[in-house]
């Protein structure tokens, strides 16, 4: 027979059972912390038309993964969670109850370059409020994602905020139509990896005007916080309407538990995607800045708008899983969680009657039990369950079957000690 | 803007929150069940190398989603949870301990006719052992999914089981090569459809001989359990030695707490799928035969020799989740689990902050406790809690406040009572 290489696709990866384990735990805690806040599980499938997915994505739309399938149909594999979330809440606006919050724990897929250190294939964490546009909504979702990372373990933190309406009201300085303004918006995202002469170069090579540049430059400079706040009054005084809205938010935020030393207002954030309309955020750990921005999110009020004649206004969140489960575990935050309690180990050929009834009562009391297929060298079993953490190995021979016995043996201690058979699930409880 | 119309690809669901809850719960029981028996879980992902799935799926081969991707490599999405694991071990051989036992709860894809009411996009629920062929490992993968099935509430069931090496025997009196084999095994397995003159009539009209179809004949009329014990032992003496394993193996499930009376030995069952090689099983419900067979398993000791030189057997078994959901949902065995405790009432846009407060105050306690984000009329608020299924409602106004008092309301009951601000949390808890 012809062997085929058995082999995984580039930025596929597989999760083997130890690592699954940890990654399970993780997203276990994560959807307890979205439901403490009141988020409910939606579950959108892998496959959709393409053209829902088309239009959203900005230049990233190449990353989509789509082809034709057996019926013709141009499908394509999502790309997030949010705009399959649009796509639904248009599809069912009849039914559903106002605001609509919702969580997704999903996998996505792009076709990033893989030399990058992408994956093709990970998951996102994804929470949405639909309907409102509500500020309690914004801070609700900012302070859920913020309180997720601490009950991951996450101590100190920091979200950047900014709104893009005081983007949109910037731009109304600049000549040319909203390309020229996603230039700027491009090249000041930028900031933080090239500097204020970075920006100021590349806006130059598109020939903005002297006066633009000066515009921008007096922006890169307006500070963080309340020195931003006074800046920004001072230059837009039309502004400040939108720096009032933000001061309230952040006190929202405050209230619900967010700490105030941890929320940066930096008007210099934009995050990428092309439908936030409102709020934007991001969020990276003090001492994991090497991991990025573990969370990102913001308010994006015309998503649905695509997909119906009633507008819906949203805002959302979603967490970098892979990220910061790199983080958790270079930090030992995840605890191991080995399931598996005993071993109940084959000795012998004529005993396996008892061995099934034995790993059969330890299961029918609640704990889980291994049962060691194959009669083998005690060396060999022992291996078997220190390889899967097992902590307990219970022996019966020949031996202790007539006497009533079991030896119970402690595989991290080594210990190993003789009780009554009947006093096992006791001992081991 | 042209609007996209919000469309979802036949067979493939969306599931709401109130149902993916459930969903979640009955996912979350057979993890826990799966784990008591030592399974754990592995995730591998969905596009793999399409050569690796293709040659092991029979004439259904057709139904497996396929494309190029960016970099033209022919991929293929998951058809089964089986295939990858042979791939995940063949692959990793060196490094995994022996026996491999894990557990794989995710969706796969078929391009099914959906006219037939499949989905193309569903949930397996698979657990497997590779690496042993003893047949303690058969008897405890059966029994681990008899007793999920029992976990989740079903109270009788049968498993009929049989040995694929009885069919090769039988077979040895079959002129011609594997494809006259192979049409005998898919005649006799429609036996339950149309009966013995169905099956005769299939392989008459395919020429197969008088003496041929006397000897189909008599298979037929073998029986189950007992009787088909003896008539099996008379009619094929070289089959002897397959039925007392397979009597040990019915022996072994019974101690590992599977009820005798629910297990049916049948000869006829041969279950489609190629590579099955011993043992297979299916499990049907007593009281849900409409949703016909919802597990189904085997053994299958050849399949991982196609990705390497060491041989490694293997044995598992697959719960249907959809079909079985449906039977839970029409039994209404599954308990709602809304997870949303209290929804804080939002009356008076000056008290925000308490309401923030509030909740915050509820959630840091533990408990799930949603904030109405918009200030509304009492009825719309209440209505929406009890579209969610919330079961407390509280309730503050500035009266309220300025005396410490809140309100409770019990949505069920419609009672309501006022009590100190300080006795809230133990009140609700």
């Amino acid at each position: 027979m012809t062997k085929i290489e058995p082999r995984t696709l580039k930025g596929f990866p597989d999760y083997a059972p130890k690592e699954q384990l940890a990654r399970q735990a993780m997203f276990s805690k994560i959807q307890s912390s979205f439901e403490r806040f009141g988020f409910l599980p939606l579950s959108t499938p892998v496959l959709e038309y393409k053209e829902i997915l088309m239009g959203k994505y900005g230049e990233d739309e190449k990353l989509v993964y789509s082809f034709q399938d057996n019926g013709d149909r141009d499908v394509a594999m999502r790309y997030d969670l949010t705009v399959p979330l649009a796509r639904f809440v248009a599809q069912n606006q009849g039914q559903l109850t106002l605001p609509f919050k919702r969580y997704q724990i999903a996998p996505v897929w792009r076709a990033e370059n893989t030399q990058r250190g992408r994956l093709r294939e990970f998951y996102q964490c994804d929470i949405d409020v639909v309907g409102t546009e509500n500020q309690l909504s914004d801070a609700e979702v900012a302070a859920c994602l913020c309180k997720t990372l601490e009950e991951l373990g996450v101590k100190k933190y920091e979200l950047r905020i900014n709104d893009r309406k005081l983007f949109n009201l910037f731009s109304n300085n600049f000549a040319g139509g909203m390309e020229r303004i996603v230039e700027v918006l491009r090249a000041v995202d930028k900031f933080y990896k090239i500097g204020k002469q970075g920006v100021l170069n590349i806006l130059k090579e598109k020939d903005f005007s002297e006066t633009e540049l000066m515009q921008v430059a007096a922006m890169l400079e307006w500070g963080l916080n309340a020195e931003a706040f006074a800046n920004i009054r001072r230059d837009f005084p039309e502004a400040g309407a939108v720096i009032t809205e933000m001061e309230n938010l952040i006190g929202f935020m405050v209230v619900a538990g967010v700490p105030l030393e941890n929320i940066v207002f930096d008007p210099l954030i934009t995050r990428g995607l092309d439908y936030y309309t409102g709020v934007v955020f991001e969020i990276s750990i003090t001492d994991g800045k090497e991991f990025g921005s573990i969370v990102g999110g913001g308010r994006y009020d015309s998503l649905v708008d695509q997909f119906s004649n009633t507008p819906l206004p949203a805002v959302g969140g979603s967490i970098g899983i892979d990220r910061l489960f790199e983080y958790l575990e270079s930090k030992k935050l995840l605890k191991a969680v080995q399931p598996v309690k005993v071993l109940v180990l084959n000795l012998d050929k004529s005993l396996q009657r008892e061995y099934v009834a034995l790993a059969t009562q330890l299961r029918d009391s609640g704990m889980n039990a291994e049962l060691y297929f194959e009669v083998a060298k005690l060396d060999k079993q022992f291996k078997y369950a220190e390889s899967k953490g097992i902590p307990f190995a219970v022996l019966i021979g020949e031996d202790e079957k007539n006497r009533g016995v079991v030896k119970i043996k402690n595989l991290q201690t080594r210990a190993q000690e003789e009780i009554p058979r009947a006093e096992l699930l006791r001992k081991l409880s």
